[in-house]
Formats: structure tokens, sequence, C-alpha cells
């Protein structure tokens, strides 16, 4: 059984320096009060930065240099994490990444493979490319490596001094959840919030196993992997799970640019929009905080 | 003489509440490491809001409101306060304002006046208003309220842990800056920052008196005004002044929009400007502060 503390924290370890300590605060937003982090100026725009470098700095990385399957942030992250690291770097994105997505992969000087289909299809020709050249492969999600990456932004929050007993986080694959699970232990509420367009986690445990499901919808090439990770179902089960309609994903995001100057994409706004929209409740007096996760939105407002 | 330190702890206490305090992070931009305040994410996009509060809040609104002459920010912020405080406000704006500060004003439910002309012409008009109504009026920087609510900025900082030596800020009307000089009263280096298209403090610390100057650019909506405020003259004899070209503004907008997802307005980035484009360049050592000012970019991205 794996040792997660042990994990999370030799991932902070080898990832400090590679990776920014992304600044926190307390606001009102939408007559909430919330404690909130800034993943979302993490490098590439998102907290795939995290377990991108804790994955190429634990293992040695051939000269085919890496490879990964993305709906656009792991592949950037990926991206980044390889040219920092002087490897070469391959990324399949399907289609639903977008021009936004496949420019911000392309800037880290990665090479841009454009899968027709959806993210099973990038990830076959990510698998194929594995084959054939030796890369490695920087798995989105369902890997030890990157939950143990991810989940050093929980670790961080609690060391910035998180006072909330409750943590709302947008789920896709499940790495960020998962991660930020394995770290907490139980020793905070985490709820997991869905697009009902994407509903992998929410499907997995009512179903009592992962399934494929269909995604659709405004967030779907961040939140859309169409099977939850197994690591991230296992951790999560118990777990709060609420689903989101895409209005209040994107009413969620007008409110963060509106109030706070904060533009996010709709991944971004999710779990923030399980608070504003009513899908979850807090007790009275129950402090909640919610980890703003990424802001590469469509289309870029300077491009 | 002025008692700036009791001044702006007063303001503090009295604004306590009402402004938000705002993030702060360190990180590498452009190849430099800085300290950023994210005071962009105060309320209306901007740090106007303190000095609004605390003007609002020193005295006795009378029943015809408050009144207020701005390129924009400043309008935002005082509509803004006035809403919170249960006050009516008329705000008058040059037509340099722009569609999206004018938006931005309005959603605030302030009444929003465009006066043909610059901002001379709307402060004119907003004096207009003031003796026909009674309404209080809020000056934009040059009153002893306003400087200190901007004061409180720099005390938050300190109290958030500043380490730099120097902090790098925009000058428009020298609101900002002279509460920061004043806050500061010689403990750090303060870097004052202008468009060269809008010289107001660096002409008159040339000439060695405020005059008008004539003001364009893409900050002058924000930076304009045609001359420096008596209050932050007197503070900012001696200190360092740079002219930053409007390439220089907008790349380190885009910069900091493409390197850590905050998207601002041009005043918003004129300070980092400075320190991208070589017009300060820091000793060996030198720790930097760069003051993130404002957020009201046009077109908004979400309009």
């Amino acid at each position: 059984m794996t040792d997660w503390q042990s994990e999370i924290e030799a991932a902070a370890a080898r990832i400090a320096g590679h990776v920014r300590v992304t600044p926190v605060a307390r606001l009102t937003l939408g007559g909430f009060d919330v404690e909130i982090k800034l993943e979302q100026m993490q490098h590439t725009g998102s907290f795939k930065a995290r377990g991108a470098f804790n994955t190429l700095l634990s293992g040695s990385v051939p000269p085919g240099g890496v490879v990964a399957a993305s709906g656009g942030n792991h592949g950037a992250a990926v991206g980044h994490a390889a040219a920092a690291l002087g490897h070469a770097a391959h990324i399949f994105v399907p289609e639903i990444a977008g021009p936004a997505k496949i420019a911000l992969i392309e800037r880290t000087g990665a090479t841009c493979h454009v899968v027709p289909g959806v993210y099973a299809d990038a990830l076959e020709a990510a698998q194929d490319h594995e084959a054939r050249t030796g890369a490695m492969q920087v798995h989105a999600y369902d890997a030890v490596q990157t939950l143990a990456g991810q989940g050093t932004c929980l670790r961080e929050w609690e060391a910035q001094g998180l006072e909330a007993e409750t943590v709302l986080i947008a789920v896709g694959g499940g790495g960020l959840i998962g991660g930020s699970l394995a770290w907490l232990a139980g020793r905070r509420k985490v709820v997991a919030v869905e697009p009902r367009l994407a509903p992998t986690l929410h499907t997995a445990l009512q179903g009592g196993r992962p399934v494929d499901v269909e995604v659709a919808g405004v967030a779907a090439n961040a939140l859309g992997a169409r099977r939850i990770g197994e690591l991230a179902f296992g951790l999560a089960q118990g777990i709060e799970s609420v689903l989101v309609e895409d209005e209040a994903i994107l009413a969620a995001r007008d409110l963060l640019w509106r109030e706070a100057r904060l533009l996010v994409e709709p991944a971004g706004s999710a779990a923030l929009a399980a608070l504003i929209s009513g899908a979850c409740r807090p007790d009275p007096g129950e402090r909640v905080a919610v980890l703003i996760c990424g802001a590469n939105p469509a289309p870029d407002p300077l491009d």
C-alpha cells in the first residue's frame, strides 16, 4: 500500500524551486466567505506542473524524452517541465483541446500532435509513440507520481495557514482530488465537484466502480476524462460528490472576474460554482475553501 | 504638517472590513525574482477603493451623496464605496474612460456622466455638481484622506512580510505613490514609474514644481492626470523617477498573463515594465517588489 505522506513529502522536496508557491487569499465571493488558493498562477496556468515535475524528476528520462496525452493543461505542464529539465516532449491532444491550449503547449517548445476524436484516442496515440520510441509516458492522473505531485498543493496550502474544515475541489480524471485526499488523510472534509455533463467520479461512486461515461460541456477539455482514475477512486470512497450545471460554472467564472479580477477557465470555476449554485450547502459556521485550479481560457484574452 | 503615520493607521482602522487584504506572492517574471502584491484584486479592480472608503468614512456624507471625477478606476471605487455605505454617487468621466470602465462604474449603482474632453473637464463638471447639490467631493488623488487610504496598501504589505528594499509603483495623479511614500517614510526605496506619454511626476521633479503636461498612450485613462498632486509632489522629492514606453507596458501586461495568469490593464503592468525594459536597473542583490495596481482592461474579456 502506498505511503502517501512519504510520497507527497518526497514530491514536495523534489519539485521545490521548479514550481511556484501560489498565493492564498480570503475573500467574499457571491456572498460567501471563502479561502481560495490561486493555483491557476502555477506555471502553464494549472496545478498540473506539480505532477509533471514530480514524474520527470522521479525517474530517468530516456533519450526519447517524454510523451503525454492531454486535454491541454497536462500537456502544457509536461511540455514546460520537459523544457525546464532539458528533455524533448511529444504531446498528443484531442481536437477538443482547442486552439488556445494547443498554442499554450507549443509555446513550451513541445511537439504537439492533434488527434481526431476524444481524449481516449489521444492516449492511444501517446501509447503508440511510447512503444515506438521508448519515451517516458507521463500519465495525466492515474499514476502515483502524478498524484503525489498534485498532493503537494494541499500540503502547501496547509503550511500557508488553511483554516477551513471543508475544501471544494474540481474533478476530471482525479489527479488533484486524489492527491489532495491522500495528503489530507481525513483531516478535512473534501467535496468533489464535477460538471453534470462530465460526472466521472460521481458515476463511479454511485455504481461502486470506475466506468466510462459520456463527457461534454464547457469544461470538457479539462474535466472530461471519460473514466475516473483507479487511484483517485480508491481514495475518494465515502466523500461528498456534487454535480454542477454548465450555467453555474460560467456564472462562477464571471463572478471571479467581476468581483476579484481572476480570469479562469471553466474548470477553474467549477468548485466555486458548487457553492454559488447551492449544489454544496455548508452548515452554519462551516468554513469553506475553494481551490482555483486552472486559467487557460478559450479564447485567450490576449491572442 | 500632516502626521502621516497617524493618518494611515486611522485609515486602516476605518476601512478594515470594507476593503480586501489582497494577496502577495514571490515569483520569477521575465527572469526577475520579484515580490508582487495583487492589489488589482481589490474591490472594483484597483487600489482606489482604499482612498474612497477612507474619505467617505472620515466625514459626514450630506443628503446629496458623493461626487467624483475620474478616468474610470476612482469613479468605480467611489461608486462601490458609496453603494456599500448607502449613499448616492455621481461620477463624471471623460470620454477617454471608455466603455469598459463606464460599464464598471454603472454596475456599482452610481450615476455616470460622460463629459466631452479630458479629465480636467470631468473635474470641472464634478465641481459644478458639488456647488449645485452640496454633494461631497471625493478627490481622486490630491487629498489627505485619499492618500492616507492608499497608504494602507504598503502598510498591509509590510505586515504581510514584504522583504524587498525597493518598491516599484506606477504614478498617475500621485495618490498611490504619495500614500506609499507617506507610510514608508524613507524605510525603503520607492521608484516612480510613469508612461513616457504621461510624465506628470517626472516633469514636475525635473522642473521643480507641478506643471500641466500632455497625456496620451495606452494607460492614459488611469495614469493620465495632467498634473501631479501637490501632496504627492511634496512627498516625492528626491526619489527615483523613470519613464517607460507604451510598448514596454504592453509587453509587461502580456508577460503577466502568459507567465502568471494575471490579466491587468496597462496601468497595472507599468511598474513591472520598468524592470523588464531596463528603465529601472536594480543593483546586484537588491530585492525588488512590484505593486500590481489595476485590472480593468478594455475590452473587458467577458463582455
